[in-house]
């Protein structure tokens, strides 16, 4: 964890799809200051164009890896995916910090409220996400994850208006569930984030941003 | 959960230590970027020069809630103090984001690392610590939580070589216990974040630089 | 925890509804006896007329805090709300045991069966609980909390067919949720436990009683 | 769970020990009042002259149950052996309430602290009282359990200068490992309860009195 | 623990029904194989029928442990009940392996799947069951645990289209509920498993054939 | 979860190294039975001559992914490695039992008794197998792991006084550690496992074995 790195917060999307890189820029946008940490969002150009099965994560692993060393100038990583692929290699191959978008959104739910919900892209997603949860040791404060009720791709996930019925009325549910706050299951669903908080009245939390907010938080240093 | 305030991040330091203060001003100063948000530390003049009892944690939350009333215009709020006085009253009084900077800081440190420590500033507060990690339900990961081999204060906490030496020690022991990453226990120690993770190799977890990162992710908008 | 004390076992209704203290009277009227310890049941005049909020709570604190203080003749103390407002201030300034009525009456549940269950007052005051519980480390153990389907007061909720009926349709529901012991979860409801208790079939605790007990069984020696 | 008993509190020592069913009423007769409920202590002639083996549990159960069937005029039953032999077995055969010691004992010291402790006559012994707490749930608020460091009968361990030694002995371990209060491992220590309190000034429970407490609440009725 | 036994390994049928443990033999015919270790499945005469009750379960501990005393030169012990009476007692009065078909059953599904689900025969001893998934530890990994809708005998459960019938109806709920795997909570419903398994997709465990596999993969032995 | 395969237990040794394989047919020869499932163990020749780093793990996850679907014959897979490389990716792809060893050597020992011990081959592995310990969700019950105090390889585990020393002083600390049965946290390990046993008295888990077990007691039919 050494603290001179003067490089990008490396965003990796680990799918192939330029389309959904883009959306993290722009979900991104606001962390571009003068003077702050710069920014740099990569695809995996040989990913599958959506993470989706349990094989896709665990290539995306190695790919993930192969990604970080060659960019050893980077001074924090964060894994733009929800399923997290190569966290553990990651921080197995750099002494910089790592960050996987399911943990920090998560963590980041529970430093606003006592009960998290989480959206899903997709059914199949949700015992990979309850691994993890379990891992994590957060399980118990999960109010639910439900899946939208609707095929949406991740590039889709976050633009139009059938995509953001689709997320309006999953987070109903959680909020019905007693979720205080509910993180968005796959860093496609960003653009919605402000409307949907808007119309629900509960924190919603875009996990790749509350990844980059924690390396930007890691790497900003006081002045004493 | 409106989002549409423009006010800033509002640092509250609930004693009426000024020098505390102006060490939160120092260690968010890296927080501090043209356009971004505004980050602003306030003293609560009639609270106590430290909160260390139980008592004044009480008496703080009061105080907290006032100066919470009397600044409507915040974006968001942040209980700089690792005792988070007030934090379930501040967030029945205001819909805006409520950090409290020992969950922040813990929870940010599970997005680092399997088991965290903590090193508190005496050991009469670590009870009440363990408390809230029940609370917050993550005390399963907690490798440890330790104290200074010494008396220090809030204020000296952070700065001179007599401190540090004790931050080195109890960071040294809480690594002995596995921990991955450590949270320092109180707002006054930020000073020392960088050497400190530097000698030891282990994150190091400013808890006010973790809580307004996560209030700053939080604001920051996307421009899709 | 000096066990020399003779004073009463003071329980502290920490509003300022005489209606209420008198309640409390009457609920703990069957420990009083000729030799044994005192009971003395006070009210906070300055108190809401009922806790609700969280200010409510967080006031309260500082008020049961300043009754302890000026009354350090009593040998035990119980907080006498469901909300336990200032439970680790007052273990703070006394060495004598304090008992919060919620942990009490949630710790004699679980003495009797598998899951409990809780009737709240009112919806909003079951996440407060909740927290607690975890702080308590039993949240496994709880089968379900529910609140009463209909507007009444602390005061009105010990009496009459109406708040009765409320009662009885609630550790109903609790019961199907497998619920073997029911804590009323207001130290108002007394005056409706044996009648709930004979009607459902079900342990019914209130949790006044049961932190009176508490501090009774302590108090008492043997002849050794 | 019906109310209308007016029968003792039946306290069943499940050895043949008199000797220790002395000792429990010497330890209960504080909770006999003109008026209050009857507590009545009895021994079970054929039981073993101790409960120390899984078999003497295990037998003990029946021989419990026997007396309980034999007593249906008790109003509520308390299981006098920390090993709790037969309780679930009580509680199918009748719908009064029964009460164990080891949970009566270890719930009470909940209501009073953050950690427990317990003290075990033997060392045999501690694996059994944890499986038992993994069946109540409370494990994790465990600070230790302490077998004493010599050979002491249940009759003897209430008794003496030698068992008083021990029992400090391991009281002032248990308060090193974090333990707010402590629990008697054994129905016969009762005797040296006030004397550890106030020399090691922690609560200290005796499991007896603990759910005698308990029924005793239990059965008192308001005025109301 | 010692390995050099080369007796059977014993199958306890602690109820005195023949035509359960003629079942049982049936059930675990695939592991007999020349040269493997024997299979003896053994019945309690003077047992009850079935263990439905909290005291057959008590009585069949003792019963149990006759049996384990009778036959010193079995190589390990199964106790063919779901319910495992005597389970600490055998193992008090044993140092050979010792296995209950409820842990072993819960802990093969464990190997196979996220979350399990339980099919009870009867209502009343669901609730015994979950106090002992709280013992073993994994209480939080079980989606569900549904008793049969209609009256089967232990005897019964594993034969004819009627109890076969209601086995689906509660393994397509369990289904609903999440679980991966599904256990047999009852040694007698075996005749079902394979067909249950190819209809319902899920992986079926029977909880004796599972006791007895880790029973004989402890006593093999490797060839180095 | 098809059950009609009559093909063989196909045991998956992840790395390159035939000594560990032939080691592995050597712990399992005890399974091989005319007329019993048949038990075949493949070398992943490209794979590294040791699982030992993390990426060690990532690339077997797909070497072995690779196996099984050129293994769409067998009855069942078992990932001979503790690391259980590709254990969701292996599920994820067929619907035949999977195991892997960590978690079956682990719920075997938790079949035997309180709490389980694991001895690791090297330090740096630990936290991997507390990861899938949590995600297991049995971490509450682990003694503890502890790891070899000196450098041995995989092949080298099982074999000779050297490596029988330093595990027998391993199983000595886990055993103080309160450890009631322990796991070879190794597939290499087996060679040891008897003579372990006989000299500890405490049961000794070849996870391999237990895994195979566990395999095998899902493919054997009963004669119903």
């Amino acid at each position: 964890m050494t603290s001179t790195a003067s490089g990008p917060i490396l965003v990796i999307n680990p799918n192939s799809s330029e389309t959904v890189t883009e959306g993290l820029r722009q979900a991104l946008s606001g962390f571009f200051f003068a003077g702050g940490p710069a920014i740099e969002c990569v695809t995996i150009e040989h990913g599958p164009p959506g993470v989706v099965t349990q094989r896709h994560v665990d290539e995306a692993a190695l790919h993930t890896a192969a990604v970080i060393e060659a960019r050893p100038d980077a001074a924090a990583y964060v894994l733009a995916c929800y399923s997290q692929p190569g966290l553990d290699l990651a921080r197995s191959i750099t002494r910089r910090p790592v960050y996987g978008i399911q943990d920090a959104g998560v963590l980041s739910a529970l430093a606003l409220a006592d009960l998290f919900g989480v959206i899903a892209v997709a059914e199949g997603s949700i015992p990979r996400h309850l691994r993890n949860l379990r891992r994590l040791g957060v399980d118990q404060r999960l109010a639910g994850e439900v899946a939208l009720e609707g095929s949406v791709s991740v590039a889709e996930s976050g633009h139009g208006e059938e995509s953001y019925g689709l997320l309006l009325r999953a987070a109903e549910k959680l909020k019905t569930l007693g979720a205080g706050a509910i993180v968005l299951g796959c860093a496609g669903m960003s653009g919605h984030r402000r409307r949907l908080e808007d119309e629900t009245g509960v924190a919603i939390i875009d996990p790749t941003q509350a990844a980059v907010a924690m390396a930007f938080g890691n790497l900003v240093t006081g002045s004493a």
